[in-house]
């Protein structure tokens, strides 16, 4: 092979790689390597072309000892991130050959695990501590007097059925990560879901005060809004919005369920399913638009829990709909209500 | 470079490599990738070497559109595993390159998230579902029943509380885990910190008429155990397992705190401090003791929810032992207790 050869062949690999000969200049140095260290420096000694001690020091290493050298080291630019770095000598060279692992997702995997038992800890300590100290004083303070515990127990209610919920939607997020990957192979109908979630909910908006609509085109058979799902995900995330709707835009009066037909959606290359919930309420800044799928996220902490919300709800719509390669959109404006988006390739 | 130099540069990268020329036939292949194929294949066509229908694909990919493919598949062999492969065109050659990355542990840890989650879940939702039921039982039977509602509000309470400490040993996990690459900069006694937690839980260990014994060798200086630490840690671990000790070797009527010094420990090239807990319970087949430390693994769950346990004391102390750089050790045999030991460098 010729040094170009190697250079293109090196270049067509993905890590960053940099190759060390035995008079410790470097030698080649694929682009992703350049890229990475944001010069060229082949030719140059390689200490004033890798300057981060990590990576000096695994280079050391294997100087001292002729085994790899591992280090793992942070690149604070616009290109940040964490990088395992391994040295290890080329046979019968003198060199060596480093090779850089984007460690980031790994990293950040780890952090998101973290942070999402923080906050599965968080949204449970505050009813438990409240459950405590109610039942402490049904125990004591209060243990002869009828009409507060009548209260207490209503509240401790509410909070354990929150709990329960909570607990219920973690389980759900795992079952539908694990099962994101796999196409569902089953042929329904979105039309006949949203009715049967619409007659499911209707004892919930009548004590709303909100009237429920549910709309389709006219003279269209229920197949033409078949899509490829899985039945129960399906039916979670249209009762997801639809209860939302209600909880979050009753004071609009109505809540409208709408299916539509895209003949050509640019994103799925075919036609598109479309199911809009619509609540005329009082709205939320767009500014939470990006992050309100995520988990635990929420316009108003204080009243998504008054109204029993895990802060999981459109973070389990979110995966979901991914899994069923849709798309889900949300638009949404103070004092104009909100409108949440479900789009499906249509089988 | 020579052919020679070539392949020596790529043995030492170590992400598996084969590079296809041209002509389809295999014009390199690393040590590695002949490891992974079992196979050293250079001068024959590729498809009869990576006969892998995931790897097939993503080289059609590149063949057809002259872009990086990249699959997953599944190693079902001895090394069982999952890669990703990207197969890149080479610059002015016609050929490509093929690299693997190993993204078994990155897959291992999603799984190891989904089934943390579901434990988590089941765990809360058998106190949840109790205190829903009682509270329920609360407002309408035992309305006006004095008697069961004292019995119930007591269970409730054991429930609740087991369920808050459930929740506390969680945010200590996550706290321990973040930290557990931040070496502890201070120098404490680990015989001051036993003291502590014998005073703390001489209570409890009257309450189970367990005979509580801390054991020094004679002559020393309380500063002849000291370790770097972290005192909450540290404090939380040496708790754990004499909490552990009095709930489930309580039978044996004593329970020991034994602290020694180890002159010369192997594992540290250096001087240790030990300390072990020792029990004269019932103990338990030593089957048990690799997955001790798992989390939510029990020896005997119903027990351990009976005596308020959380499953995750245990897992605990490794964590926080590994921080400290020390070893954690567990020995038992039905009839004749447990042991359980943590050596620490002395410092």
């Amino acid at each position: 092979m010729s040094p170009e050869q190697t250079a293109a062949a090196l270049d067509a690999i993905p890590q960053p790689l940099v190759l060390i000969g035995a008079d410790m200049r470097i030698a080649a140095m694929n682009a992703r390597a350049s890229e990475l260290f944001r010069v060229a420096g082949i030719g140059r000694h390689y200490a004033t072309v890798l300057r981060n001690p990590a990576v000096l020091d695994a280079i050391d290493a294997v100087l001292k000892g002729d085994r790899p050298g591992t280090a793992r080291f942070y690149t604070g630019d616009s290109r940040e991130g964490t990088w395992r770095v391994s040295a290890i000598p080329v046979r019968g060279d003198g060199g060596m050959m480093l090779s850089f692992e984007d460690v980031t997702d790994v990293e950040h995997a780890g952090q998101m695990r973290r942070d999402f038992v923080t906050n599965v800890s968080h949204e449970l300590k505050t009813p438990l501590t409240a459950l405590l100290g109610f039942i402490e004083t049904l125990r004591g303070p209060a243990r002869e007097d009828a009409a507060a515990r009548d209260r207490f127990l209503e509240i401790m209610e509410k909070e354990a059925a929150r709990m329960n919920r909570l607990v219920s939607d973690l389980l759900s997020l795992s079952r539908v990560e694990t099962t994101e990957r796999l196409r569902p192979t089953e042929k329904l109908s979105l039309r006949e879901i949203a009715g049967t979630v619409v007659n499911a909910v209707r004892p919930m908006a009548d004590a709303a005060d909100v009237v429920l609509r549910l709309e389709t085109e006219e003279g269209l058979e229920t197949s033409a809004f078949d899509v490829m799902g899985d039945p129960d995900q399906l039916q979670q995330i249209v009762l997801n919005l639809v209860e939302n709707a209600i909880k979050y835009g009753a004071s609009g009066g109505e809540v409208t369920i709408r299916l539509s037909l895209r003949e050509r959606e640019a994103v799925f290359r075919g036609p598109g399913v479309q199911l809009d919930v619509i609540d005329k309420g009082e709205g939320f800044d767009p500014i939470h638009i990006p992050r309100l799928t995520e988990r635990f996220y929420r316009v108003d902490t204080h009243r998504s829990r008054e109204q029993g919300g895990t802060g999981l709800g459109l973070a389990i719509v979110k995966h979901i709909v991914s899994r069923h390669r849709g798309r889900f959109r949300i638009e949404s404006a103070p004092g104009e209500g909100a409108t949440f988006t479900i789009l499906l390739p249509a089988a």
